[in-house]
C-alpha cells in the first residue's frame, strides 16, 4: 500500500493546487475606522459553464485521524472549491496532479489554525477530512447547470502518516 | 442614548436584512460516498457593476464585549457581504432598514457557534464585532471598480446590551 507522509500546509507547497486561505503573509489595509485589518482576495474563484454562480454552502463531516487511508478521489471540472473551517481545528487536505488521464501520486497537507484552502478547477483531490474535533466547513464553489462532479476511485488505497 | 437588546440569530427574524449561513434546518444531502453531509447554497451572493467578481478576504479585529457602544455604520451598494468565523466564538451583527434617506433603528442580533451571516446589497451594518475571543472571519463579498463602501455616522451613539 502506498504510503505518504502529510507535510505543512504553506502558500508555495500548495501552489500547483490552489491557494492557501490565510491572513498571514497576504495583502492587507486597516478597516472600520482602524479597528480592524482586511487582508484581501485570497483565492482565485472560478466559476464556469451556463448559469454558473458562485455558491456558499456548508459541509459536515465526523472527524478522522492519522494514519488516514484513502481510495476516493474527486475533481470539480466546472469550478474551484474552497473550504474553510469553521472552527480551529486541522484538517487534511489531499490532492494530485493529473499525468497520464488520470490522477498522479497524492500529496497531503495539514493545515493549521486559521487555514482554509481553496482547490482550482478540475484538480484531483481527495474528500472532506476533518481532524481533532467539530467538522464543520464553510464551502464556495459551484452552481448552475451541467455535470460539475467527477470520481476516481485510486487502484489501490493509500495512507497518510502523521507528520 | 439608545438602548437596545441583542436578539439571538435566527432566519426568520434576520430575513429583511439578508440570510443566515448555518447548516441547521437548510437543505441538505450525502456527499462524498455518504461520509458527509452538504447543506446547500445559504445565502444570495450578490455583485454588480463594472468588473463584479466575488472575492474571498479574511477579516481580523480585536473582541468587544457586551454592553456594546457604536456610532458608525456602512452599507455597500455593489454587492452583498457574508461574515462567517473561523471559530466556535460568537459575534454581534448590528444593522438597519433605510428609512427616509438613512438608516432607521437598529437591530442587534446574536450568533450562535456554527451561525454566519449574508449581508444584502446596499443593507446598513455595524463594523465587525466579535465576542469572547479570537476572531478571525472568512469575507464573501464583491471585488470590481467603482466605490462599493459607504459610511454613516448615526447623530448618536446606540449601546446594545447583552439578551
Amino acid at each position: 500500500m502506498p504510503t505518504i507522509t502529510a507535510e505543512p500546509l504553506t502558500k508555495a507547497a500548495f501552489a500547483p493546487f490552489g491557494q492557501v486561505i490565510e491572513a498571514d503573509g497576504a495583502e492587507s489595509w486597516p478597516i472600520n475606522a482602524g479597528k480592524a485589518t482586511r487582508y484581501n482576495d485570497l483565492a482565485k474563484v472560478e466559476f464556469t459553464g451556463q448559469n454558473a454562480r458562485p455558491l456558499i454552502s456548508i459541509f459536515r463531516g465526523p472527524p478522522q485521524s492519522l494514519p488516514y487511508t484513502l481510495q476516493l478521489l474527486e475533481r470539480h471540472p466546472l469550478g474551484s472549491q474552497a473550504f474553510v473551517p469553521m472552527t480551529e481545528h486541522p484538517f487534511l487536505v489531499t490532492v494530485a496532479l493529473e499525468e497520464n488521464g488520470k490522477p498522479g501520486p497524492l500529496r497531503s497537507f495539514l493545515t493549521k489554525r486559521g487555514q482554509g484552502v481553496n482547490i482550482s478547477m478540475n484538480t484531483w483531490h481527495g474528500v472532506l477530512t476533518p481532524l481533532g474535533g467539530a467538522s464543520e466547513f464553510l464551502i464556495v464553489d459551484r452552481g448552475g447547470d451541467g455535470d460539475n462532479n467527477e470520481l476516481f476511485n485510486l487502484d489501490e488505497a493509500w495512507t497518510v502518516l502523521a507528520p
